[in-house]
C-alpha cells in the first residue's frame, strides 16, 4: 500500500517546480506518472503545469465530475498493457473537493500507488480551500514547502492586492478575469492589517 | 514573535504525555506555562490533564466562551508581578473554535508567547474536527504523533466501536455518556469496511 | 520491511518518556518490544530507564561487544513461541558504535521490525557523537524533539558546567564521576562563549 | 538571528533545482542570495549549478582554503552599498569541511542570515561525508529530499557502479575522472548484496 502526500505553501513557493521533478525522477527510472492539473471550467481536459523557473509541461486536467477510484485506475492502463501507473501528482491540489481527496486516499491505500498533491494551504483571507482541509485531515505525509515573506521570516499566508497594490480582505475565494494579485506574507504582517496601512506589507518598503 | 504548533494523532498515540513533558521542560527552567484543556460542559473552570502512562495533572479549561486575546494575555500574568507567561499549552484542542484557532495564531505573532496545541486531527468518520481543521490550516509547525494500528503499520484514523466491540460507521461526531470507545487504525484497515466483516480490524486476530 | 528511527535531542528534552511512551503504545496493543539502553561498564546486562517525570523501567543493556544481527533477533524469541518482536526501542542511543547502528539499519530492512533510537546529537564541544554520526547518516526517519533554552529559542546544543556552574569547553565527551552537569542552550548561546562570560548564559539571569 | 538548514539526499534527487528555486524566490522579492558549489580543484572560483531539469546558473565556488566568517560575511556587501545578503545557499555541501559547516552554523546564528546547504548524506559504502555528518549534528533544521528506487519504495543510499554496470563496493569516497556512474536505491535493495547478484539492484529487471 502506497501513501498519499500533500506538499503545502503559500503562493510562489515552487509547489510547480518541484512536481516537475518529481515527475522527472520517476520517467528516468522508466516508471510511468500520471500529471494533474486544476481545469478552470470545471471539465477535465487538457492543461498547463508552469514553473515560475521557465519549466512547463502538459498535464491532464481534474473538474468537479472526475472520479478518483479503483475503475479509473485500472483504465490508466489500458492502452499499455504491462505499465502501471507508478505516482499520481496534482498540481493545484487546493481545488480537489473533499471527496477526491477521500478517493485518492482510499486509492493510496489500497493500491500500490502513491499520491503527490501540491496546493495552497489557506486563502487571502487564512481560510482552508476545501481541497486542502481535507488533504490536511487525511494525507499520511505532511510536507510544508517554505518561501519567504519580504520581511525575511518564513511565508505562510497570502494577500489578496487589487489593481493598485492595495489590500483586499474580503470576497470571494476564487476570483476569475479579475486584475487582483497575491502576494505570500508571514502571520506577523498578515495580522498588522491597520486601518491605516492599506498597502501591503513590503510592497514599496 | 513565536509560533503555533500543532501536534496531532490518532487516539492514544501519548499527546497528554507529550504536553506534560513540555510543560516540565517549561517548569525546569524557571519558566511559566498555562495549561489547558476542554471544558466538557461548554464552560472553563478546572479540568484534568491525565496521560495513559499514570501522569496527571491540574489544567485549566476552554470552553465556546474562552477569548484567548491580548486582553486576556495581559490578565494571566496580573497577579504575578515580572512573571510572564512563556508558553500556552492546549490538550484537546480539536474542541477550539476555529474562532479560537485564530485568536491563538494571531497572539503567538504579536507576543513573544509560543502556544503548542495538542489533539486529534479526524473522527471516526475520517472528517476533521473544526478546530483541528483551522489548526491544521494556520499552524506553523505540524507534527504528526505516531501510534500503531494492530497491523503494524502508522495508524493515523479512529474507528467507533459500539459496546460490542463492532464498527460504527455513522452518528454524530461527539457522542457523551455512550458506552462507544475508539480504536486507531491505519488507513487500510479503515477503508476495509466490507459488511461482512463488522468486527473492528485486528480485535480478536 | 521496516524503519530506522532516530529521535535526537538535546540533554533533557523528554527522549526517555517519549521511549516509555512508544512502548506502552505497543503493548497496549498486545505487542511485544524490547527496551535497551547503555550499559555503563561496556557490558551487557540489567539497566533502568528512567524519566524526568518519574517514569522509570526496567531495560536490558547494549555494550561493546553487543551485535545486533538477524542471529540475535532470531535468539530474542527463542522462549516464547508464536511471539515475535514487534518494536526494538534502544535510548542514550548515541552510545551505539557505528557497526551497530549499521546492524540496526541492516535489520530493520531485511526483517519487518522497526528500531527506534533516542539519544543526544551533539556533546558539550559540539562535536557529534560517534552513533549519533552513525544514525543521522542511516536513519530513514530523523525527528528532533525539541526543548527549550532559557532564552526561550529552541535548544539544540549542551553546555558542560563544572562543580561551580563554570562552562567548561575543553575535555573527554564522556566523564565519569565528576561532579560536572549539562545544560541545554540554543546555538546562539552556544556561540556566545567570550572570555568575560564564563558562567552558563542563562544560569544566574 | 538565523537557522542553519541541510536539505539531504541521495543522488539524483532534485537538490539542485531545489536550489534554484529558493534563489529565485528570494530575488523575485528583491532579496540578494550568495550561491556556491563545491570547487572540483580545491580553489575557490566560479562554477556551474545545473539541475536536472535542464535549468542552470553560475555560481561561486568553495574550496579547502574558503572561510565563511564575519569578516566574510561583511566583505560580501562592500562593493553595493544597503544591499545586504538575505540567504547563502550552497550546493554539494557534502564537500564542506567540518570546520566550515561550523563557521556557517556561527554566522547563521550571529548575524541574520540564514544558510541552506544542499548535499549528498551518504557515499557508495553508506558512510558519511564529513560534511554531511557536521551538517547533520549542527543544522537547525534538517529535510530530507525523497527519490525513489527503481523497486518503487524512497531511496535513501547510492550504489556505485563501474563502468559495466556492476555494483562497486570498495574504493575512495570520491573517484575523480573514472567512468563509474551512481545510482539511488532503497536500503532494502541497498543491503541485498549478495555475491551472485553483482548487477545493480533494478538495473535490468
Amino acid at each position: 500500500m502506497s501513501k498519499l502526500f500533500f506538499r503545502f505553501a503559500a503562493m510562489n513557493a515552487g509547489k510547480s517546480t518541484a512536481l516537475l521533478q518529481t515527475a522527472h525522477n520517476y520517467e528516468e527510472r522508466g516508471m510511468k506518472v500520471r500529471i494533474f492539473t486544476a481545469a478552470h471550467d470545471s471539465r477535465a481536459g487538457t492543461g498547463v503545469i508552469a514553473s515560475r523557473l521557465g519549466l512547463q509541461r502538459q498535464a491532464e486536467t481534474f473538474g468537479l465530475s472526475t472520479v478518483f477510484d479503483s475503475a479509473w485506475l485500472a483504465g490508466t492502463a489500458a492502452g499499455e498493457p504491462g505499465q502501471r501507473i507508478a505516482c499520481v501528482l496534482i498540481d493545484e491540489a487546493q481545488f480537489l473537493t473533499p471527496d477526491q481527496v477521500r478517493q485518492l486516499h482510499r486509492l493510496a491505500h489500497q493500491h500500490p500507488v502513491p499520491v503527490v498533491a501540491y496546493g495552497l494551504r489557506s486563502d487571502f483571507r487564512g481560510d482552508a480551500f476545501p481541497g486542502s482541509a481535507a488533504l490536511l485531515t487525511l494525507a499520511d505525509d505532511l510536507e510544508e514547502m517554505k518561501t519567504i515573506c519580504a520581511c525575511g521570516r518564513k511565508a505562510s499566508m497570502n494577500l489578496r492586492l487589487d489593481g493598485g497594490g492595495c489590500r483586499v480582505q474580503q470576497g470571494e475565494q476564487v476570483m476569475i478575469g479579475g486584475n487582483e494579485s497575491y502576494r505570500a506574507v508571514c502571520p506577523t504582517c498578515f495580522y498588522s492589517d491597520s486601518a491605516e496601512r492599506r498597502r501591503a506589507p513590503g510592497l514599496f518598503a
